[in-house]
């Protein structure tokens, strides 16, 4: 089992992400962190316990991380998520504890204490992992890959024309952790835009009476009275680390507008045609997500959500 | 006859456009503004006389316009196009004269002397609008339309990830113009690469003994030898005027970055799929090229560069 | 006498500026321009006629220039001049006409005819003046030196912390003359605010029965109605071209800022102490009054205002 | 006793301020953190648990915090100050041990500790500081004051002719702690220029055979050997926490330049005559020192340097 350790804003999309990597025989959740993005780490906090409480999964520590952006004031997305970012969608009371370590200081731990390289599924903006990684250098050496959702190409954002909500909101973060050097692959948004759930396959969860499946049925059909189409952004970002091959990358030089005006946020990916990328050129080259295998990521989702815990 | 105004800033791509609108029955070309962009407006004013000694074209007034952009230094492409704007093609001594008028003040003139409102064709970086708006203000009342070669959609810019050359030189002209409240029609450089022109059509030009049709093959060679495709920009914009039915357009928010960084220069097109454009929105609304009818287009192209003059 | 062309953005201020020079008998004033500043040109053009009738002075060319800045919209201080410029003086019904010319075109064409180098006085926005050097670069080389009244040094600015109205309207204007390589004298506005003028000194006015006198006699009261003290901003910089040596400069590096935010419209001004400045260093460097000698200042411009024409 | 926080880029002029504090009878240094700024913090971490065996300090906790700013690469002095941040000064090898905690981390236990409300004296890029407020906003309940050492108001900068080494490194942590809300006195780099020592003042410390003045006057003798004078401004910020009175302030709006560019880093001092700062202006209102009475300022310095420990 490969060791991830999941960094959430836990709104509907998040949910559905943490109980796909948690029913997946092929991780191993070690720890999670929230952080403010979709709405308030107050909210997120105390949802992603909810969320394991639904799951029944054990024990894996969560705490509560950063509450704000690096630098700017923080840019929430509670007009859409509702103030609790599940919308109308009621949680139960949580059960279970979070821990009192501080987000940041979980993450750099569970990285330094894992005995294999660790997989990190960034799901918010980016915040968490760049205070990391600029308060502890050193857990780079224990990083296999950093997993992102976030960015933005060719067909836009969803905040602004050209930026994505995770790295419009902490495009400093962004910058900060695209520039570090690790390998990183990047699940954006209009690329997940592919990643579409049909309503007869949300149906086979619906039949299912495990508590997983029943949950994550009602989270897609909250997805589905919300929008045009229901396709799963976070979910694919778990889905490329669970299997690389359902997701096409390129090797494409990244950089994150951090100016204010009318880029910020935005994910400058080199896509020239004819472009001979130099050695010597300075920018990220970050593998980012050009095609998701429908078919098979709605597959794989299904059948992992099926499964009995 | 249409009246249209054409601004250059000539150099091989420039000439096939002038040539093939001077050939064209359907245009009326009342004048030629000359800037610098590709090369020094020192250049580009003498290419532009040389290109209409060899059309054989009427005494039509050509000007020097802009040497700089407007606030900026200028960035040529002259590392591309040779110092002179041709290459190694070799230009005839010019014999006709230009006018003493400055490029700027022959536009104003000629756009508030025609009887019928004109269509200006822009070519190079927009320095030359923009100071005429700026200059008389009141020429918006006899401007039917701008059609412009400019800027870059989805598939990325030509000089960095994000912007096209005649916007990048002066994002600022660019800002005035697309502001100026008047109908545009923006011919992309991505767009443009499918006005693809093939070997064999070239060839219709080589066997034709007309001095045009001679010269335009040379510079269409010229094009191939340095490119892995020979497609038509500046030809685009000039054949977006003769027959709009060939380059389908979407009207579409579009802004212009004036911040130099990663994005200066960047045409923010809007193409958010569920956008609805509020009416109240203040960015500017240009119809933007999405597709060109490369069949059409190059039919046209060659008929008309083939037409006895 | 001295030839003097001058760019004004007639208000109070620039109407008192106008009859210091043109009373002076030192200074040969060949024509001036008008600009979109404290008002809008469509008043400062009026105004400037008015002031010229008013003065009874000889027919000046007088040409409307740029009715906004180079790129930015306008930003007038008509919430402080009134709509008019003139806040509740009334002028009376103008006689006089101005000429058809551009104020542009007016200022290149006076600089070029000049037998000697002409020094050029501006008092608005620097509109009018980078168009000029931007569209007929060749005037540099008959322009003896520009006098600037704007930019703002250690005092602060009075529109926002750090940037004076002249430059805060049309910062790019101000980048693209600051760096045309020209001898520049910058009269900024915190030491402007040293050029007082007591009460006793415009009771001398008062007393003086020309039309000149009384008229100033009235700005200067409007002025001092309005303000805590009355300072001569606009005169300064006349003062400076009629005696040099009441206000003494150092010659400093200095750099606009161009960017939007906090500093927008800044002339930051190296007064470093211990500073070598290097000769290679690119940036512009001016001549920048650092003092005005009040005493002198005042008696100079009540002596000549007290002048019969 | 008041109890202090400081947090230092230990340089020479760290040094003399450590020095300082921890002589001073009324202040009871709880804790040290250390930070990236004239030298990367290997070195300024070394080099406080040095300062700290030289003056013989009890065990106060030391702890290396964070390597590089928020967001951008480091820029240090090391040009200035050598690589170790001592020029050619050798110091002794280092006996005590910092802690393993990092410096963040140190400063908000210590803050949430502290019986009665703690000031923080901030003597290098506020990097600390701003991830401390971020990472736990809580610790503002507890802390009584900032006090800065940075920025720079009318005489200029001196990385910039606007901005002052500290917040210029990082003015992204500088914005941060600025709009946290605490209060927060400025002691500027251009009014620490008045905190001159006089070479007779020195020669006090020579005099005196303890430890801490031989050590604290060869500190000074390397100062006046690489300056014009001996101005010294870390210890003013310890001044002024050890004696109010001895440096003057006045309550301003100050906003900091995080945009790259001429003005990066500036501190916008709002020092504009007859401003009447409206109650509802968001900015941050800082007490920024305006002068600092020199005889007063050496001879606290002195005599607290030549106290016995």
């Amino acid at each position: 089992m490969k060791p991830v350790f999941i960094d959430v804003d836990t709104g509907v999309d998040d949910a559905l992400a943490l109980l796909f990597a948690l029913q997946s025989p092929l991780l191993d959740v070690i720890g999670i962190s929230t952080v403010s993005g979709n709405v308030h780490v107050d909210h997120t906090y105390r949802n992603t316990l909810a969320v394991l409480d639904i799951a029944q999964a054990p024990d894996i520590p969560v705490a509560r991380g950063m509450d704000a952006p690096l630098i700017r004031p923080l840019h929430t997305a509670a007009e859409i998520h509702g103030e609790s970012g599940f919308g109308d969608i009621q949680l139960p009371e949580v059960v279970r504890n979070g821990v009192e370590e501080h987000g940041v200081d979980l993450m750099i731990r569970k990285v330094k204490e894992s005995p294999e390289p660790v997989t990190l599924i960034l799901l918010g903006p980016l915040t968490n992992m760049a205070v990391a990684l600029k308060k502890e250098p050193s857990i780079q050496d224990n990083i296999r890959e950093l997993v992102i959702m976030g960015g933005a190409g060719a067909k836009g954002g969803n905040v602004t024309p050209v930026a994505e909500f995770n790295i419009y909101v902490d495009p400093d973060a962004a910058h900060v952790v695209f520039s570090s050097g690790l390998p990183i692959r990047l699940v954006t948004w209009d690329v997940c835009m592919q990643a579409v759930l049909h309503p007869e396959e949300n149906m086979q969860l619906k039949e299912t009476q495990t508590p997983v499946a029943q949950y994550a049925y009602r989270l897609i059909q909250f997805l589905r009275d919300n929008n045009d189409e229901t396709f799963l952004c976070d979910p694919s970002a778990v889905c490329a680390v669970i299997d690389e091959s359902v997701i096409q990358t390129e090797v494409l030089p990244v950089e994150v507008e951090t100016q204010e005006g009318l880029t910020r946020g935005m994910t400058i990916i080199d896509v020239r045609p004819f472009l001979q990328v130099d050695p010597a050129d300075p920018r990220p080259k970050l593998q980012v997500a050009m095609n998701i295998e429908r078919e098979r990521f709605s597959q794989l989702f299904i059948q992992t959500l099926l499964q009995q815990g």
